[in-house]
């Protein structure tokens, strides 16, 4: 971006923090919001200091939220005694969208990673057992990805968790739905062949 | 996102205006900026703001620029007697990367495309007819993009200038540099093949 004006540049700059956009990308964008109004301009730059200073985490669940509680916490008609344990607030909208899960959620804000540096105290493991230890807890899911640091964490929470006399449970492996079995890997065929049920 | 607060889904959908940056990407985003600093995330959107309200075009090659004039159109070094005709301002850093062009250039904002409705009005062609007539040009590099709308764009400019006297000349066409004959396109080969130069 040599020879433009050095705000763009700037901008470009800006854009190639974001996860997933190259150099090329965040110049292209750049260019893009040159060619917006000066309304839509400044709507996307309010919406991102809208977002980052009204948004929170809830309370009990820590998923994003405008509110002390978030609409999931806030809701009677769900299962307040079974608790979903996701990674990430995005893992929250997956499962709603199956429209099967009914009960209530914690997320981790996070999956262990000694690589990486993130150690049990960097995730929201001390708020899980504080929910847990307030009682009406029966179950909680470990419902961390099929990963190396997904499973870890999850053995490691699982760990903590038993002689709390909570039940813990974990997600099912097995093929995909609409998966060919010419094409799964290894492991994920073991874990179906060890996990069949009876039909 | 549904179950997500809605600043955030805001967020996502400003996102999800920007070129190539689908619904699934722009929920990311909108995540990433959560787990952005207050003072980051301030300093994201007042690059947009400050982008937008300061940068303009140069009034000579309408180019982005800061001030009155661009940084090349205020350099007395370059060759102020030949212009590259160009589509947008992110082909000057095109050609400005080969460190081999010294001339000057003339942004057209855009190319012919009745299909989409964009007429010669549309472009910055006037402005490029008045650099002419005030004098001074000699030749003018047809630099649009080797595509039918870049092709019939140069055509239509060249039929301009040709009447008031100036050299119009187009990029040559043929093999890019490091190519496999086995993989050239026909219309380039054959343009290879009818540009030929003695050796």
């Amino acid at each position: 971006m040599a020879n433009t004006a050095l705000p763009l540049v700037i901008l470009a700059e800006q854009f190639a923090k974001l996860p997933g956009i190259g150099m090329k990308t965040a110049q292209r964008l750049a260019y893009f919001v040159m060619t917006m109004s000066d309304d839509d301009a400044r709507e996307f730059a309010e919406a991102i200091i809208n977002a980052k200073s009204t948004v929170k985490y809830c309370s009990e669940c820590l998923n994003f939220t405008e509110t002390e509680l978030c609409p999931i916490c806030n809701d009677d008609r769900r299962d307040h005694s079974t608790v979903c344990v996701v990674e990430a607030p995005k893992d929250i909208a997956a499962f709603e969208r199956t429209n099967e899960y009914h009960g209530v959620y914690h997320v981790l804000h996070g999956l262990l990673s000694p690589m990486d540096g993130v150690a049990p105290d960097d995730l929201r493991i001390k708020e899980l057992l504080a929910r847990i230890q307030k009682g009406g807890i029966n179950e909680v899911i470990m419902a961390t990805n099929p990963t190396v640091e997904g499973e870890a964490t999850a053995m490691y929470i699982a760990k903590l968790l038993k002689p709390m006399g909570v039940k813990v449970t974990r997600l099912a492996f097995g093929l995909p739905v609409g998966a060919m079995l010419e094409y799964a890997d290894k492991v994920t065929l073991f874990k179906a062949l060890e996990n069949r049920s009876e039909i």
